[in-house]
């Protein structure tokens, strides 16, 4: 773990946040390949759930949230962490995490009982800071998945099974953030809520289990660094019937990577109004203050029904961080040297590719690199480096380390002689000569 | 206006936040179209500032912000507005909307004098809730790219001119939201920091200026909606020496749609430490706190200097108004009818092609549909809609009121005879016959 976080830092993919200010704890920036990694994989989840399928909606919603929301989702009374308080050096501590029963930080047994400590960031709304007008920062971006469900219906017309897809931030206020970017205060979640009739649940979940195990393979992550763990209906959230984590051997350990729950028709139970027209089956508590049904009419029955929700829920950074430890190698040469290689998938990749002019400041030369690399970043596949450094082996070496696939050489070849460049594989480290006439094409055949 | 807000809603565009409890001012969310649009608008803009040049890096940085950072900034002292609360009925009000001195609320005239309200939002961060931990939501995104300025250059070894990219959520705690999602309180923005060396500033500037207002053509913003505001000394806010504004002609009158300062060195001069070394010019708060120099060395003499900024900084959602506002027409037609479209560039369209089988549930065609969706949605230039509806006449005007700009509809001329489908362009409502094997490169087409 040490050795990524020291390659991220110094690669510039990921930063302590506010560092110069001594850094706030759980807090990350993303540095010039972070943001690249970042928004592939997002990006790579958005094209499998909203464009490759044809019974996905997306939704991209608020921050804040209405305090009502988090109320009937159950987050106000249950999303708590038990914390002990200190009477001595008035410290707080996680209940969980006191093994001998004596203050952490000054060894003192006058301790509190454990009291819920709930993980929700809250900030006051509007001009008048009386405790009466706030919001929360959501903790989870499903909530306003099922909120807008009736919008979303009203103007899609689609009928059941469908799903509401949304990628973006959320925020916990956890007391010990940890390893590295794994447990965080602010981070990115991508969320799919899957709506189904009751009694083909259990059919989807399986389905859903499948198609997400397969999506972290496709992102690079091998299948034996994969488990599947079946939570035991004595740790499943109050919400859920069944849920499958998948889970990832990271650096620090066996870890949940994403979750698929099977929530039943507890949320949007929970949200519409005249909850007892639907036959809610799960227990939820009565709502006088929604002013929307979010039920659906069955086609055949006529009958308006609360569907089920299945959830594959997975976190960006933990993606991010799965990925990473994946493709981070490094290898023996031949020379007795070694070479650290970040061998990503290319469609995650932070630079698609490397135009690098052999000798610096060369008029022709520089122009040349300068005009393929406009060629190559027209394609639209991606971020496509032009670097004017003239240090062609170290530059390999550079990009090795960060992931680029190809490296392009331009020479006095390229433009004197035949108009051919030399490019570089990131795996095999094989250079080939290509005509400038067949590189679109075969920079293309990396991402297929 | 009302007729843009209402097709938002209708169509899956923009809903108003939290809504079935009664929503929350200035807060919304984007439906399945929105969320495309506004990807789309942001996708452009990176584009053009980090992908097609050679001299920019991006960054995403966290939203929950350091203290130090907002005090150093000058956030913490001036971002603010004037309010006055009225002793009668405890509501509080902006100074500058009270035109005849009464209360707005009960008419009373016993109101306190004008006191600063920050328009920073803040939460506690960790478990003790005793003010000393907390921290803001960013009120814009430029800081985090000035407390990073030495992350990035230790990872890239840029030299002046060059700039860092960034677009992310910030937050202000607006006392009126108002004019739909043009001021809100929870926004997206997008900003570059270009860094140039004192005495280039002017030249650069003067360029950045330009360079926006070709980029707001581009996403089809007329050039005679748009104006250019050279802010008089008097309004300039605290860090610049000179602010150039782009107006636009929205529905509710001429407003800002993007800003274009010149930041001097004050930014990198606030945070640095050892201020004292490297001749700020700008003036700034005595800073202690910070670990890091925000300085770059001069190739030929040298010295350290603390680079000045420019900064064009444009609001998303402003930019979506906008880009929805131009692209918004009720076109009369022949037979005495009208149809509403929305007339996007190609590359802003939140659906880029439909996809329609002329009869519904049809084996043959629904494949063919399916296939050729597959086809066009592979080549990775956005959302491609297969819709099984049946009715290709609806289809046509539902996809001109939503901007798509081609339908393809598949008969049983496509799977029985030769293999074309009708193509139908939204602007033109010309249709074509066009063999299959030609429409990725028709699809493709639109898009240059």
């Amino acid at each position: 773990m040490e050795e990524l976080v020291a390659l991220c830092k110094r690669r510039g993919f990921i930063f302590q946040s506010s560092d110069i200010y001594g850094g706030l704890q759980g807090l990350y920036d993303y540095g010039p390949l972070g943001v690249e990694l970042k928004n592939n994989l997002k990006a790579a989840w958005w094209r499998s759930m909203v464009y490759e399928r044809d019974d996905v909606e997306g939704l991209d919603a608020a921050i804040l949230t209405h305090p009502a929301t988090l109320k009937y989702s159950g987050h106000e009374a249950t999303f708590t962490d038990l914390l002990i308080d200190c009477r001595s050096c008035n410290t707080r501590h996680r209940a969980d995490h006191l093994d001998n029963g004596v203050c952490p930080n000054c060894g003192s047994a006058d301790l509190t009982d454990p009291r819920p400590f709930n993980l929700m960031f809250k900030t006051s709304l509007g001009p008048v800071d009386d405790g009466a007008s706030f919001a929360y920062l959501r903790p989870e971006t499903a909530q306003a998945i099922f909120t807008n469900f009736k919008n979303v219906l009203d103007c899609t017309a689609r009928k059941l099974p469908f799903g509401i897809a949304q990628i973006g931030k959320a925020f916990r206020n956890e007391i010990t953030p940890r390893n590295f970017i794994f447990r965080v205060r602010e981070f990115e979640i991508m969320e799919l809520e899957f709506f189904v009739k009751p009694g083909e649940d259990e059919h989807w979940h399986q389905k859903w289990v499948e198609d997400r195990l397969d999506w972290w393979v496709d992102q690079g992550i091998g299948r034996n660094s994969l488990q599947l763990y079946d939570v035991p209906q004595a740790e499943l959230a109050h919400y859920s019937k069944a849920t499958f984590d998948v889970m990832y051997q990271f650096p620090h350990g066996l870890e949940e990577l994403e979750g698929i729950a099977n929530r039943t028709d507890f949320d949007l139970g929970s949200h519409t109004k005249a909850q007892g027209d639907f036959g809610i089956q799960a227990k939820v508590m009565e709502n006088r203050e929604s002013n929307a049904k979010l039920a659906i009419q069955d086609l055949e029955s006529k009958k308006w029904l609360v569907p089920y929700v299945i959830e594959p829920s997975a976190g960006v950074e933990r993606g991010v961080l799965a990925v990473l430890n994946e493709a981070y190698k490094i290898e023996e040469l031949e020379d007795g040297k070694s070479r650290t290689v970040l061998a990503f998938k290319p469609h995650l990749a932070p630079i698609k590719a490397a135009v690098l002019p052999l000798k610096r400041n060369h008029e022709g030369i520089v122009a040349k690199a300068r005009a393929i690399k406009q060629q190559l970043q027209a394609l639209g596949l991606g971020r496509v480096l032009f670097e004017d450094t003239g240090n062609i082996g170290k530059g390999y070496r550079r990009h090795d380390e960060v992931g680029t696939p190809m490296c392009i050489t331009v020479d006095f070849q390229t433009i004197e002689d035949d108009d051919t460049v030399t490019v570089r594989d990131r795996d095999t480290m094989a250079q080939i000569r290509l005509p400038v006439a067949d590189l679109a094409d075969y920079f293309t055949g990396i991402f297929r």
